[in-house]
């Protein structure tokens, strides 16, 4: 079974490396626990890269770009052209997630998938086609089997690219006008969440525009209820290019030992995709942030994710995680660095 | 009148370098609002700056520590030893505050007030010694008007330094064990609310410390309620030489016109009392954290303040405003390169 990939188990956590950083965090001259989540961050990321000091320098961030079929149904405040454009824009330089990704000295990986409005070829753009967009998925399928194959495999070239570059950690983005439609119509399939409950803004819906979504949504849950019970399923069916591609990279590096930090909304969907086709992914995913957007609180809830930011972002491309990549790199950096009571002849607690 | 330049006005916001910045926002390639509190925080900045493309690349860090009489009622689980112990640590670069300015390549004060436990001359540490503690506020006012004034015009002697390095923020903080309790009380007798509402656990006393802790508040209040009316003399009477630099330091900033980030609840408090005094500074403050500290989110209540991160951190020397300096790089990177729909040839919202 060409699938068989991603039910393999992911690399354990290093329980001796996460324990020796929490030792170390102990001894550090500051009254203990003082740093809060940063020091919980560096303890994690012990435990995920296997080392007592672990390092957030060396960031690989992939952008998967591909159209929904679901977009005739006017779910977006944004034109379907706007995909493609972005992927121009990406090309240039001139997007959030490109700014981010030079300030923060990260590895910018950007994947067309496929859109409608086709901008061409970029060198700094891989190209990796499936179609122009997934089909519309109020009425069938989103993908066919050799699509979503397709898509989890890019993503675990990603991972695999991650690995070869020694990333030490793995940002995943995403752009498609009416994603978050399909994202929230996955989110409602594997939490049990009713559309009304998750549907939310996007790009810039009104109240009425939020209302159609969730119809929309409910319609396309009605109609593929049947076929709902399989995860793997469900992201075929509801899913986007993008979406599957997420889920690819985030189980390949989960199984390959990158530590992974999740986006908003539809990286977050991608991520309770992953776990529950491979519950063994779950611990090794970071999250970044709380979106704006919604649906997202419900979908951390289901991940039982304490997300690092709150910061009412909601523009994905993966510019949430990259957000919080300078606090990874601080609290390891503290870590690492700070004196020890010992070494600084500080006195301890009375 | 020494003390007449701390009720002097503080610099206006440039109100047309703020509309501008929002109007540049709105044209960057993004669904409007997307970027949340990054957002925001550019724009706040254009105004602070008086500049449509605002920076946070030169940071100075002014770290005040100094000993306090009221550590002898046992308010601190660490001891007294500790303030001079780490002004070496200081010195030697070992703690956080030293880590976190290297990590952000910020320039990094650290004025020695006063401590009971005098570590002696650093080349990198500032001595301008008011006294080896205040006094303790239990029983009697903690500073006289002189080491008031003093402690005031060393915080505004940063200030003026910070200008002369060109500083585009500032960031104020703070070492002295049992300054929690300082901070607690100045915080209760500048916003009405309770010993027991404010006083939390500090470097980290149990239930019964803080208890007594808050015992101890509740007798000072009750000894000097009658010279509390004026924010002034409050900050006199149960204040620290450090929180009275830092005092100093907000309001000098804050007329020179240089953005100030504040830190957790002593830095707060200090605001807090900055604010009382000349309610003029209160426009030109950023907030950075909020603290694990039990009574900080009442004190940023007071302040009608929003902070930016919420990472239960309550270690205080500016860490929190350090850790939340990224974010505003970030903020400011993104609205300076990001390209307009227009440059990037991206539609528009439909």
């Amino acid at each position: 079974m060409p699938l068989d990939w991603i039910r393999q188990s992911a690399k354990p956590i290093d329980t001796a490396a996460r324990d020796a950083a929490a030792a170390r965090q102990a001894q550090l001259t500051k009254p203990p626990g003082s740093l809060g989540r940063l020091e919980a961050l560096a303890i994690a990321l012990a435990g995920l890269q296997g080392r007592e000091r672990p390092s957030a320098g060396r960031v690989q961030i992939s952008v998967y770009a591909a159209d929904h079929g679901v977009a005739v149904e006017g779910v977006s405040a944004f034109p379907q052209a706007v995909t493609g454009e972005m992927v121009r824009n990406f090309a240039n330089g001139g997007a959030a997630i490109s700014v981010l990704a030079r300030a923060l000295d990260a590895q910018l990986e950007v994947i067309h998938l496929g859109t409608v409005n086709d901008p061409g070829r970029y060198p700094n753009v891989t190209r990796d086609w499936i179609a122009p967009s997934t089909a519309n998925f109020r009425h069938q399928p989103a993908m066919d089997a050799a699509q979503l194959d397709h898509a989890l495999r890019c993503g675990r070239h990603s991972a695999r690219n991650a690995a070869q570059a020694g990333a030490d950690l793995f940002v995943g983005g995403e752009m498609g006008i009416a994603n978050t439609t399909s994202a929230t119509a996955l989110a409602c399939a594997l939490t049990g969440a009713t559309p009304l409950e998750l549907a939310g803004a996007g790009t810039g819906l009104d109240a009425a525009g939020i209302r159609h979504k969730a119809d929309v949504v409910a319609h396309a849950l009605a109609f593929h209820r049947a076929a709902l019970g399989d995860p793997l399923e469900a992201l075929q069916r509801l899913g986007g290019f993008e979406i599957a591609a997420l889920v690819g990279a985030f189980v390949a590096c989960a199984q390959i030992g990158i530590a992974v930090l999740v986006d908003g909304f539809i990286a977050s969907a991608a991520a309770l995709a992953a776990c529950a086709i491979n519950p063994s992914v779950r611990e090794r995913l970071l999250f970044a942030h709380r979106s704006a957007e919604a649906g997202h609180q419900r979908v951390l809830d289901a991940l039982s994710a304490q997300p690092i930011l709150d910061l009412r972002m909601r523009l994905g491309e993966g510019s949430g995680a990259a957000t919080a990549v300078p606090l990874l790199r601080l609290a390891c950096t503290l870590h690492a660095q700070m004196a020890t009571f010992a070494e600084a002849g500080v006195s301890e607690k009375a």
